[in-house]
């Protein structure tokens, strides 16, 4: 997709890269960091859309006639917002916890262009089955998802040989929702 | 996971062998041609699965030790199995109707083991946006998926653009449900 402007993505991730590359989107990354905090009393549905726009608002002094494209994912299991697990331990009670029932991922998406903005989410939900203690302990101490929100990744072992099912786009549980990006972005083409 | 005896994979598909060694199974690739007639009578939805068998029967008389898995993925628009297209205008044709609709990804799979011998399929549902006629044209120029049950790969740039979402396994839409797979095998361990 040839698009009017040079777009900009702020993500380090390199899976949001490729998935981005791969959908035919030509693009350059530029990164800010920004404290992910949030309040505590917002519902945590919301959260991942608010951090997206964080995000954009950080480089809005900064941008001429560049598109930024920030994201962020959360997992959300009932009511709580699961982080990135700080260590081992914390990675297994999170994945004990997924382990056997559902739970939901949240990617919000900010476009941001001289004065327009655009944000969205995406949700995803995902059934892990029972995990055994011994595949759970295998996967932290081979992939060390310490860089990852819910402590798994879904095209890692974990997701391959525990996920049962998912209801909603595999991409968007990847980092980011490309389908429904495509198409923001097919109509900025002609609204921005 | 370790299994008493040397698997083997019937399957020349480069996904179904990267879909099984990401699992962690270790495993070599040897291949029989089978042809793949069912029934005109048969539900469609059995389909895979037969063939599954079928590809799985061939290799009785030849087996040792060694455990077979052989696996066929159809995919079902109402009540007809979309094949694999012949040409780019076949292609076009069975990607418009997919386009706005949604369709089932079936894989069978079939497990042989001297004198045992499991089946069983999986289903996933694949909800395509309306496409439009460029991005299906461009999409059949660029990738070619003659190869392709369906015409389409969901890995390829008009899964990611195109699928909204889908219900069930993605890897079983790659063409090995690998979860399920996954936890035969481990059953097996114990009953073979």
């Amino acid at each position: 997709m040839n698009l009017p402007y040079p777009i900009i993505l702020a993500s380090n991730s390199p899976r949001r890269q490729e998935l981005l590359r791969n959908a035919g989107i030509s693009f350059s990354v530029r990164v800010k960091e920004t404290d992910e905090q949030f309040p505590a009393t917002m519902p945590v549905v919301e959260v991942a859309r608010f951090l997206a726009d964080k995000k954009a608002e950080a480089f809005r002094d900064e941008l001429m006639d560049e598109l930024i494209i920030t994201a962020d994912t959360t997992v959300v299991l009932r009511d709580e917002v699961l982080n990135k697990p700080a260590n081992a331990n914390e990675a297994a009670s999170m994945l004990q916890r997924l382990s056997g029932t559902s739970h939901k991922v949240i990617t919000g998406v900010c476009l941001l262009h001289r004065k327009q903005k655009v944000s969205f989410d995406d949700t995803t939900v995902v059934y892990f089955r029972q995990l055994e203690k011994e595949e759970i302990d295998y996967y932290i101490a081979h992939y060390k998802p310490f860089d990852k929100a819910g402590s798994y990744g879904i095209q890692e072992w974990i997701g391959m040989i525990g996920i049962e099912k998912i209801e909603g786009s595999y991409y968007n549980v990847m980092g980011l929702p490309v389908e429904k990006l495509y198409n923001y972005l097919k109509q900025l083409k002609h609204d921005f």
